[in-house]
């Protein structure tokens, strides 16, 4: 019989094998569902480095050269989306009292840091007020006389934005979400009618949040507008561009994001098109200044007047990852990144003409960015639409996509993944596919095979489920 | 003249290599000021395996056998802290509406999940209110009479904990800070004194916190009695273990920590004593239905009935690091970090008497746990401290310790941390070296060598500073 050790130890190496050959496989061509993606070789040695030399970012001491790199990164960053002249970045080299932004474990954080910061400004300290940093929400309401605060973004909006709001204390009611127009943009009219408003109710709109990337549909709000009303209302402008922001190094792409510069606070991860595993996010400031407002020093650990990083961020200890970004910055270069984006944007474009030339399904969302949605709409039913019992045919081919989803899931040779959106001009909520095709992976083959599986198994589930209903339909 | 890519290239190349030279040795055994270590080798080839599949956490279908894998870290250490019934831990896996508690980035984030839970719990849903979560602390205050929350916590408080406080919107002036008994631990006859205080004030303590493993000291709060008076009171109680909690893994130690077990919530840090990288850390729940008050849906991502993640944590998309802990968990066993920490509290213990018995050094707090204060006080000053010019000598002696370790931390041999400690006896605020002896690579020798570095840079600014001073004072 063998030791209990050696039975432990079989058990555990067979478990862990099960783990490995069980997980999801995210960089797969097939594997089009998600933000992630198949990423570079040399990452996986990277990620050993980062291991081996286990830096902590929350202080110099702890990190130093790894400091210094991670400033330069804020530095590529924020010059990519502000485009600042040299002499403002020396400015705030030499400045260690403000920060460009900070790193942290990806968007949410980001975005938390972002509402918290404005939310600190804006609540900030003055003449017998400590500031809502000190006196809280109640106390700083009070100070400054708003019945209430109010955050605007568009029916879009991540759900990071609401799990912010609930955190910082201000109570998820006070988003007001603006619907958004046939492109899936926010529609600014309403959002400007909004904001006149609420001033007129004594609410003061705490921020305005534009999505470049919509998580759902991938759409880019139209920033430049949304930066002149927030000006316009003297409130903040925060943008996520957690999943557009890399779109910035694409000279051909960068104009969807027009606007972005005008943003007090934008959020980017480099896990999503900046080809960095999980979990890299990132805030940037356009002003410096406004980091200040969420700083917090202790005696062990970042004094005043430091270099440490770990006075800007919520995080405290903090690895090295930001190595992975520096190091694809220098490999890939601008033209690079800009390789992979142009090539994801065209490659979403290639698939929705796919989609509208093919008879069985339907291109719900086109694609601005490399996202898209659509849905299984055999010919056959496409006439049953627009007859008067719209209700019932429309749940019953929400119930098939539904099931076409789950089934190509459960078969594991391809995965997308499945959201619900409201379509204006049918007035209902559409179970939709929806796809992300960010990895250079993916080619025209996959994509084939990916509509035919699914077009196969619609087929076989269409007996059970619709074939009836058409039956139904003209029999009522 | 070489290429223009070609000399970019060089220029990486050389840049590369000046921040992997120039990063801080946060594994040599010379570097014992902060909370890093060597780490276990097997974990470079675990870094490598975790980038290269990339899993999502935040949801089922991009981390599969990953979730499963978190989910069986959480009941292990859960276990181990809380040590629960068999029973127990098959009802809440039947019941995906709870959840143990989360992973994520580090100590900060859970200390912040930890109070945002218990913020929302308490201001929870009832009549006629949707609960703060919804309506934000105003309303929840109003509804709820309370004037104001409190929290309290003893002078030696991370400050993370003041971050949170900050971010949930409650001001930090609630935080209401007890002094420390001799031993470094909250005065628990202060905090009943203050729980009175502020219930006849209509003022609601949010909570109590319990410091298990104090950054600058390494003490443990009496838990035990913490958590009879929270009791009392009717008030959630969370312990901050991040550096303390891997000790419930010593047979011989754990009984420290005793009352951890009655926290409502607990922080561990698995990148501190469980020998795991940068960033992992997890909050752990008493009652899972704690983590019912901070989840968060959306369409696309987190589905209600399913085995999401993302659902209780701050964090949307994370990494599967915890494989680390996993896998950690397995090789070393509880017997192999019970190794681990027996070895650096006997360390910690050994130092403190090479400290002691020297007599150029004093010992300024005992470790409870593997951390220690010390200072360079020479055998001839020691005599003028009890004289009546104390301030003027306490300065100098500071000043001495200040830059003893500036000077040590510029030669780069070894490294000690700094911190400030307000000493009772005399009344004055001491610079002093911080040590943390969790590194197993660090020996006598080691040791050894750091103190005669000290003792040798000590005598050297001696010299500039002290003797001049004795000299002051012998005309004074």
């Amino acid at each position: 019989m063998p030791k209990e050790s050696q039975v432990h130890s079989s058990h555990f190496i067979r478990d862990f094998k099960l783990i490995l050959d069980n997980c999801s496989p995210t960089s797969s061509p097939y594997f089009i569902g998600h933000m992630t993606s198949s990423l570079p070789n040399f990452l996986l040695e990277l990620a050993k480095l980062i291991t081996e030399k286990n830096q902590n970012l929350v202080k110099v001491e702890t990190s130093k050269s790894f400091t210094k790199m991670e400033l330069d990164c804020l530095y590529m960053l924020h010059n990519l989306i502000y485009q600042n002249h040299d002499y403002f970045y020396s400015e705030v080299n030499l400045n260690s009292q403000f920060s460009l932004g900070s790193f942290c474990s990806g968007g949410t954080i980001a975005n938390l840091t972002a509402l918290w910061a404005a939310r600190n400004n804006l609540l900030g300290p003055s003449k017998n007020f400590q500031g809502v940093q000190s006196e809280g929400v109640v106390a700083a309401l009070r100070y400054y006389g708003y019945k209430n605060l109010a955050v605007i973004v568009s029916e879009r909006a991540h759900y990071s934005i609401k799990k912010s709001v609930d955190i910082l204390g201000l109570g998820i009611n006070i988003i007001h979400t603006i619907p958004t127009d046939k492109d899936h943009k926010i529609r600014t009219d309403l959002l400007e009618q909004k904001m006149n408003e609420l001033e007129s109710q004594q609410i003061k709109v705490l921020t305005i949040v534009g999505i470049a990337g919509s998580t759902e549909t991938g759409h880019v709000d139209d920033l430049l507008t949304m930066s002149i009303i927030a000006k316009k209302y003297q409130c903040h402008f925060h943008v996520d561009a957690a999943w557009g922001g890399a779109t910035m190094t694409s000279a051909r792409y960068k104009h969807i994001l027009k606007g972005i510069e005008q943003a007090d606070s934008v959020t980017v991860d480099a896990h999503k098109q900046f080809y960095i595993p999980m979990g890299l996010g990132m805030i940037l400031f356009k002003k410096p200044q406004l980091s200040k407002n969420i700083t917090h020093h202790a005696n062990y650990i970042l004094r005043k007047n430091s270099n440490d990083l770990g006075r800007f961020s919520i995080e405290g200890s903090r690895s090295g990852m930001s190595l992975m970004l520096y190091v694809s910055f220098k490999v890939f270069g601008l033209n690079g990144y800009e390789l992979l984006i142009n090539e994801s944007i065209e490659k979403a474009k290639q698939f929705s003409r796919m989609i509208k030339e093919s008879k069985n399904f339907q291109l719900i969302t086109h694609p601005e960015l490399c996202i898209l949605t659509y849905r299984y709409l055999p010919n056959k039913i496409q006439k049953l639409i627009n007859r008067d019992n719209n209700d019932y045919i429309h749940t019953k081919i929400n119930d098939l996509n539904v099931k076409i989803q789950e089934k190509q899931k459960q078969n594991g040779n391809s995965f997308v993944s499945r959201t619900k959106l409201f379509n204006y001009q049918y007035g209902y909520t559409m179970d939709v596919f929806r796809v992300v095709l960010a990895n250079p992976l993916t080619q025209e083959k996959h994509l084939k095979k990916i509509l035919h599986e699914q077009e196969k198994i619609g087929q076989n589930l269409f007996d059970t489920l619709v074939k009836f209903t058409e039956k139904e339909c003209e029999y009522n």
